[in-house]
């Protein structure tokens, strides 16, 4: 543990994914002291006809 | 907030995902006073072989 | 399946609880055809304090 | 990885979760090849006022 | 209920699934006591880079 | 969205979760160019003896 899921929709790149999960694991080493090996993160790229906000699903209706 | 992830076996049209997000979204601010605009819905449709039921996948055995 | 988990920040009724399973598990049956007996619903009653929008916690800062 | 989360509604001993997470890494280490020392399995255990089959919450109406 | 969800990097076989949703169903019964039909399991294969482990996603860096 | 949920053994301060929340927002506006106030992010303090590393859970057999 600490065990960290981020849900997004749409995509990220890998270059993007590679920044984000190593700020996330320095952020827990350094705020919570959980070492870094023990830091699982996974990325979930939801599509944007699967997310909805306010009711509205993020792509237009048909 | 509210967050609500809905996991189904198999897939939704995009007409049900928008039916079904628009009533929870509306269920949620008439029985619990939260706005519209707060609540996240995310959609994941899972495949059937990746979903058991009593021990077995949703596919016939092979 | 299928298996819908709400989350919120801060506590339900039991009567609300109870009125948001009872409409989520009806628009389920009524717009995707999932029978009544197989739809899990799971609420997670989070502390404000577990909560962030936009960088802040739901409670105020000390 | 593995990351298994298990949700239930009441609550295990720890005996039973013990029993619980022993087998369940001997299986993903027998049957996937996953070493054991990677995978991670939480438990949530969920008040039976918070969990609803069919429409029904695990608690009588009130 | 329960509800068990299995999130690994890469995927399974089909043979694989089976035997892993057998056994931790089977566990859950012998251990806790829970009916064989009320348990469900999903899978979510989860793309390499797509996890984090210690930072490093389970791709090499581009 | 997205959506961010950080699970860990053990707690966590409202000071920890403070700076934890504004830094992994900050990432994801500045690598992924999401605005801060979609950002939710939730955290789960899972108690010692219901998380498991290797099939042992985190505290003392008995």
């Amino acid at each position: 543990m600490p065990y960290v899921n981020i849900r997004i929709a749409g995509s990220l790149t890998r270059e993007q994914k590679t920044k984000i999960a190593e700020e996330i694991t320095d952020t827990l080493e350094r705020v919570a002291q959980k070492p870094k090996p023990y830091t699982y993160i996974s990325f979930d790229e939801i599509p944007h006809e699967n997310w909805a906000i306010g009711g509205n699903l993020l792509v237009k209706k048909e």
